[in-house]
């Protein structure tokens, strides 16, 4: 058996990860400026200055860079609400944090950045990973919550940890769906979210 | 001053009010089999005989038309609801039977009649006044029912009743959107609205 020879590749240019990293900035980018559908895989190539046929290398088609960008910019708000999981509040105070910052920065992102929220919709109804993986996330960081709630006796523990969960889960959506989120004015939904996790608060009372 | 007399008009055809509901009819039948956005006012008006200058006396533009029939369509599901607060059943079991039908009910109406779902979702999304009916009667029997469980006993009174309602009515919202409902099979829908009826009820408690 012959031993196997590291092959070192003569260099090119920025390395694999950089260049795929190159094209979801430039995608998020484009995305930005001129939306999800009117941007071509041709335009980003061209924008750093590369082929097409180079771009898909890293990328088989479009949408999957669409879904790289997403699981960008989700995976930034998941990165945030993470850090109120790990707070010294009480589990009550995490989860009212939880569900009005999941608001404020699902509207960021949708709203601020217009044309993302194209992006985000087609990622959420047609359940794109990085959707999925997003919906994932939260129900993990409301699992530890509820658990904690209920270990520090905060919460009530007679009704099965994954049906407060995944009930919860279902009330926390429309602060999350870029669907949902268009549909009413910030302010509205921001009395909304207070209203519906006091409602929260009031099933988990023991 | 001179007495009003009543003016008769020959009778030429189906009274004005049969002729509006005629329009209704087609359109309904329209929509179903070609969906809203590709039927015209001129399709509708040859189906039933007259011409389209003719249907403009009694709808203004087809999104009026379209606003009629979604009228029609939740009107029936408000009457049926409505049943449910009249019936001799504790409030916890009307507000069960409440969220269970509306679910059923906007199922049955947005997918088994699949092209008047997107109608639906128009009205949804743009607001029109069919939709915002249907949301101000499912907020009205919502709060008969409350101010029963609370007077009954059943339920805390505590919470301010507005909060009570505007936090269950928002808790209610993707049961009857046809958005939110495309987005999870009837089985998952089911199960979820069967945990969140439950959360609900928790919050209720005294």
């Amino acid at each position: 058996m012959k031993p196997e020879i590291p092959v070192v590749l003569p260099h090119r240019g920025p390395a694999l990860h950089e260049r795929r990293e190159q094209i979801i900035r430039a995608a998020l980018d484009h995305f930005r400026h001129y939306g999800y559908s009117k941007t071509s895989v041709a335009d980003l190539a061209k924008a750093i200055g590369v082929s097409s046929a180079y771009v898909y290398k890293f990328f088989e088609s479009k949408q999957a860079i669409g879904e790289a960008v997403c699981m960008h910019s989700l995976g930034q708000i998941d990165d945030a609400l993470r850090e109120i999981v790990h707070t010294n509040q009480s589990a009550s105070d995490k989860l009212k944090e939880l569900f009005s910052s999941l608001l404020s920065k699902s509207l960021a992102l949708f709203f601020e950045e217009r044309r993302l929220h194209d992006i985000a919709a087609v990622a959420a109804t047609n359940h794109w990973s990085s959707a999925n993986n997003h919906r994932a996330a939260l129900y993990s960081m409301l699992k530890q919550i509820i658990v904690e709630g209920r270990e520090k006796g905060e919460f009530e523990s007679d009704t099965p940890l994954d049906e407060v969960c995944m009930a919860i889960a279902g009330v926390m959506t429309p602060f999350s769906h870029p669907l949902m989120l268009e549909e009413k004015t910030p302010e509205q939904l921001e009395e909304r979210v207070l209203v519906i996790t006091n409602l929260v608060l009031r099933s988990l009372a023991k």
